[in-house]
């Protein structure tokens, strides 16, 4: 069975009802599943995870963005990470049985879509951008909600390519399609978000870092945090990251006193961390238990030891 | 469905027709599903790794170990790795929806049953002992074959369990029934055994080391390797052990240079590791997207992204 996998990010992360709301429109177009809903009160930022087949997981995201449009107001959201509108990002992962060319075409027809039936702003990014600076999705949010509002009025360079040049409380969505990632932040024992800004520009590709790495340095409940997307972990490994992590950190004087993941995360990039640090070789991966059960029976579930 | 694992272990490792002998022995069960079968040429030793049914699993681990008795003679057999039996461990293991009680019952009929029909004897261990002492394997074991075949007839601390009280060129089996089992080995960067030898003794529960680790040094091809068997991989991680050994080996002026795992391994003592070098919170072991997929859809099969 090919399926399709949706993470579309949403400004708001204090209102559970909102989040249930979105998640139950998902829910409600059959063949969709969503899998994980996690919320950042201080990011106050929501992640919702769903898989559908390829013919119906256009319907279930728009289904997202229409209540997101409807429950979010942007000038009522405060929040550090970049941010254009209450449906935020919207991208489709071509997960298996299925092509990124089909995923391109999905992310297309949904922004057409959107901004003729919700009248919002649609940018394209990553493999469905129609304009290439708008493959990366920093460039496309460079501007908050709050400048943005302006700048799509004035600025030609920041005209959707979908939609209305304007913003209203909605704000904009940016749609697009790419490869599995990775959103991963790591804690450092300081206040002082200088240093998790300094951290973020040594280790990542654009600060000549490690490649397939995005990082930002914010402050997060008083505490430094370098906030990353692993873009493509199977070229950027997490053992990597984490150890040019520690690097910096400890060059600045600090330590990485914890960790979390937003969202899911591909088994197999966390088994490939295990392995590297185990010193095991890679053809390792293909020795797991529970996975030589579901090859060889079809009978998947966790296997639950005594 | 509930599965019961077993996993014998043979004392051939450089044949491959007598390996695939008892790999289609054991085939040949209905509902029996073999899922690896590992050689080892310089321990001279497979590893097989089946599932099947709780009712079926005992007349697949039978027809195995009647092949091994009959294709392995151990007056041929070289290696350094401790062994009584051409079938020389068989244990049983409760992978789900089966109890350890229902475990060690199936452990002590096919005991009956190896020695009435084989004329082999038979020791039971682990959860499966009748005698305390005999929980232990490694005290089983502590004679290998050609003691053994003295020891057996003239040592009643010796007498087996079931069957005759001596040994013919099959040996003996010891039978068991136990919790999940990581076989770990890492090789060091010395050809001086006597380092792995100490480094194995320190690390390991009966020298005052980690809890539920067993290890030994052995020279495996010219090179100092220590052998681990992680009884309970979830009271002392893979990741404790790592940092232990390196440390050990560290103290010793050697290195770790590589490992190797042997049969198959329980995907969460590796995401575990992962989780723990990380720094990632336990919880995160339920946020693995394949398993989402699995539970959701009960559609298990590898995710391959483009």
């Amino acid at each position: 069975m090919p399926w399709v996998e949706c993470v579309p990010n949403f400004s708001e992360g204090q209102r559970p009802d909102v989040v249930d709301a979105i998640r139950a429109a998902v829910a409600s177009v059959e063949g969709a599943h969503v899998l994980d809903a996690s919320s950042d009160p201080d990011h106050h930022r929501s992640v919702l995870t769903f898989i559908a087949p390829p013919d119906r997981v256009g319907e279930a995201a728009f289904r997202a963005v229409r209540a997101a449009s409807r429950l979010i107001d942007l000038d009522q959201h405060q929040g550090q990470h970049p941010r254009i509108g209450a449906a935020d990002v919207v991208p489709f992962i071509p997960l298996r049985g299925v092509t990124m060319a089909a995923c391109v075409q999905i992310a297309r027809e949904l922004g057409d879509r959107v901004a003729r039936e919700l009248d919002l702003p649609v940018y394209l990014y990553e493999e469905a951008a129609l304009r290439p600076e708008r493959r990366n999705l920093a460039y496309v949010r460079r501007d908050h909600y709050e400048t943005l509002k302006n700048t799509i009025e004035t600025d030609p360079d920041r005209a959707p390519d979908f939609g209305p040049s304007r913003l209203g409380k909605a704000g904009a969505v940016a749609i697009g399609a790419r490869g599995p990632l990775i959103a991963f932040n790591a804690f450092l024992d300081t206040a002082n978000v200088q240093i998790a800004v300094e951290i973020a520009r040594a280790i990542r590709e654009s600060g000549g870092g490690l490649p397939h790495l995005k990082a930002l340095g914010l402050l997060v409940g008083g505490q430094a945090q370098v906030s990353m997307n692993v873009v493509d972990y199977r070229r950027t490994s997490l053992f990597a990251i984490m150890q040019r992590l520690r690097a910096e950190a400890s060059r600045h004087g600090v330590a990485v006193v914890g960790a979390e993941l937003i969202g899911l995360i591909p088994q197999a990039a966390l088994i490939d961390a295990a392995l590297t640090f185990l010193q095991l070789p890679p053809e390792t991966r293909n020795r797991l238990l529970e996975q030589r059960v579901g090859l060889a029976t079809g009978d998947y579930a966790e296997l639950r030891f005594e």
